[in-house]
């Protein structure tokens, strides 16, 4: 073993690759290619920037280069790797000084990562439309919000940011409406976020209740809470275009009422992520779910030696045993590290993914796992049943209970639980782990009722919003 | 079947039983026997009525007499059940109006539930010093508590109430100083409620530190919480002696420095719960552990067509398959619950438990479930394993994130958890039901490790605390 664990990309996967590898194999190396100047950055958390509530740019960062290389990581920022040969067991390597070479490797980590969709609509070149694609639009829409001369530039207080960008931004009048194209968790949070920055908030959606994914009973609370708190929610309104000539002037979009247009200063499109499979073109790796790199238990291709990990590879899911396509940060960095361990010498399985989400829509916490959907769970071949109910979040006497409402999803054949929602104010989000648990471990629905959840006033009533569920379901299933 | 179905109390799990049993057999009959006046309240929620969070006693009843009967149960109360003759299938009822007569059943269920126990001491006849056995302490505490001109009787508002005792305690002159002997979870509520009430709270526990159910990591995170709230700890301090004549006037306690009265005028003793048991005395009833009812899987005894459950009564241990007593709210309702099914015709196992228990001090948190202890786990042939790790409840970037401690206990051989505990400030003991899921599930380590937990940075890290102590306890186990 001569040549180095290569790794293409330097976020959650590749650096938590990278490290494991090094801590297993101090005596192996281990170079890491970055095109970009970025590293290690939460994407999770540009929201909570952009609203202002997390001060720096740079706290968003978990690890400096330097701390990268402390770890023993060659790190090579701004060098992109443009192709892969794996007979040779070679990648091609350009930098953006122009330099090209050729770098062999023992194994490979394809951690590519995802990019933000823009679906039909182009952003590029229009002045106020963005997509929330990395740390250099979180930081151009933070300029753009602020008013000209109010403007912080020690917001993005981090060497890498394209300051140029930065700054045209910042120059720009501030917009007073701004129009969220999509209503999955970035379109939530990104609504809170500029209602927190004191915008005049639209958000679009194209189906009949936003966060799709977390079930009906979950859309129609956030869509509730998004009301409450000024922002103005439109479902069942496909957007049809972006308007404006140089800067965006408004958003055309369809409904019950016919096309109409919105006049807006600024629009931001959130309606998915693609998997960064490019690289790979023509080496004949084999794709999977969602378009991503197909994937075994170890996270390796077809291909030898090459292993993917994080948004751009596949995963299985913890429900049906299938391949599937869910980007989520802990998926990530779970897989690099599994990855980084196995490279080492000591293989270890990636784990299985149950798509468990949570999200925060001002005071309205959510979370979602499984197959929530009746088409997924068909699909998966079960016999979907559901049921949702609303019951509190404490004792009802202790002050701060409220009222949560939690939806399960059972096979009808075998009782087993295959999916769930949870929505309510009260500490709500976080009891979607407890379904998690569940669902990984292939529980019925009565194994779920008899759980010996914890009992407090000040934290659960007697019954667990998730217990009151699992009874209520388990009379459906017994045919009550 | 000509007799009814005849219960022996009507707290949980005797009216959860007797409810269960009405709605899947409308045209049996039931008769519920409760000695006392008060049903179906909440025990757990007298510490938030003392604190005065709760503002009336009667929120604290979940059920009124009228409400049970609507159901169409035959409650009777002020009626005790002296003794059940097996084989004739009758109890003896005496009532407080002296009338005394026999009910035969086809099915009996005893659920009379646990007394608060005071160890050693004395404390009947004794003014100012209580234990937390029912609502007409909680409704004496309360009123003694009060400066004489400022109690208001509306606090009790509820006609069971002994308005004698409450009235006698309304009139005695306020207390300055409180000592809570017995650093259990009752015990860390009860300092929380009365430095509510503005007393000087002195708390007395006999080992090194309280709670010691949760284990060690947890005691002293809540030791240090209780401190920095104005209550003074006492720990390795047993005490020998409540002092006074008359009206509680000191506690004798050794310690380090050897004996030491402190002046107190307030004592609560809270020392631990024993099972009632006596009703069974001479019937040939098994009893179990904690001397508690031994009951099988469907709550049922050895002596045939009599079942037990709640306070009373044994369950099956989930992690060591083995017959415990822990008496916890939510196994008696659950236990009630499957009974009331199981003689209407419907066999419900009773469920097992995990030994799951939360606790609020102040702003800190605790959980824990299982085999927390080495004692507990080497009794039950485990070679205990564990790890305690700090880390964050959500991203270090997102405000209200908090150092959250987590202790996992796992089986050297297998790998397979046993047990766990949590402490924190921030949502730390609702995560104890991943734990609790996990436990009941039969997981090992590693497969904790890979669960996909909820990862959002207003709720969690990208590594959930129960994830990174799966990670740290792997380590150990694999030797590293």
């Amino acid at each position: 073993m001569s040549d180095p664990f290569v790794v293409v990309g330097a976020d959650a996967a590749g650096l938590s690759a990278a490290s494991k590898f090094r801590r297993e194999a101090p005596d192996r190396d281990v170079v890491v290619f970055e095109m970009g100047q970025w590293i290690s950055y939460a994407y999770c958390g540009m929201p909570y920037f952009i609203e202002g509530r997390v001060e720096r740019m740079s706290n968003l960062l978990s690890l400096s280069p330097s701390e990268v290389a402390d770890r023993g990581i060659d790190l090579r920022r701004g060098h992109k790797v443009v192709g892969v040969d794996p007979d040779a067991k070679t990648v091609a390597v350009e930098t953006t000084e122009g330099d090209s070479f050729e770098q062999a490797y023992d194994d490979l980590l394809v951690a590519t990562g995802g990019r933000a969709s823009t679906g039909p609509f182009d952003v590029h070149g229009v002045d106020g439309a963005f997509t929330l694609h990395n740390m250099d639009t979180a930081a151009a829409i933070d300029a753009y919000v602020a008013e000209p001369d109010a403007y912080d530039p020690d917001r993005a207080d981090v060497s890498a940011v394209d300051r140029e960008r930065v700054d045209r931004n910042a120059a720009m009048e501030a917009p007073e409406t701004a129009a969220i194209v999509g209503g999955g968790y970035v379109g939530v949070e990104m609504a809170e976020a500029l209602v927190g920055r004191e915008l005049d908030v639209h958000l679009f959606h194209r189906s009949g209740h936003i966060l799709s994914d977390f079930g009906e009973a979950v859309g129609e609370r956030v869509e509730t809470e998004l009301d409450a708190k000024g922002v103005t929610v439109h479902t069942s309104a496909p957007v049809e275009e972006l308007v404006g000539d140089g800067r965006i002037e408004g958003i055309a979009f369809g409904g019950a009422d016919g096309a109409e247009t919105l006049p807006v200063d600024m629009a931001i499109v959130g309606v998915g992520i693609r998997p960064n499979t490019e690289l790979l073109d023509g080496t004949g790796v084999e794709l999977g779910a969602g378009g991503a790199v197909r994937t075994d238990e170890y996270g390796r291709t077809n291909l030898p030696d090459v292993y993917a990990a994080g948004d751009c590879a596949t995963a299985v899911h913890a429900v049906t045993g299938e391949e599937a396509w869910m980007p989520l940060g802990l998926t990530a960095n779970r897989a690099g590290r599994a990855i980084g361990a196995t490279v080492a010498g000591d293989p270890s399985p990636v784990g299985e993914i149950a798509g468990t989400a949570v999200v925060k829509g001002f005071d309205m916490e959510a979370g979602r796992v499984g197959l929530v959907g009746d088409e997924a769970a068909r699909e998966a071949g079960f016999d979907p049943v559901r049921e949702t109910v609303t019951a509190g979040s404490r004792s009802g006497y202790y002050p701060g209970a409220a009222p949560t409402d939690v939806t399960l999803v059972a096979d009808r054949d075998t009782g087993r639980l295959i999916g769930g929602s949870i929505a309510g104010p009260d500490r709500a989000a976080i009891r979607i782990n407890t379904l998690a648990t569940a669902l990984e471990a292939d529980m019925t629905v009565p194994e779920v009722e008899r759980l010996d959840l914890a009992y407090a006033p000040p934290f659960s009533p007697v019954w667990d919003p998730i217990l009151v569920a699992a009874k209520v379901l388990n009379g459906t299933l017994d045919g009550d």
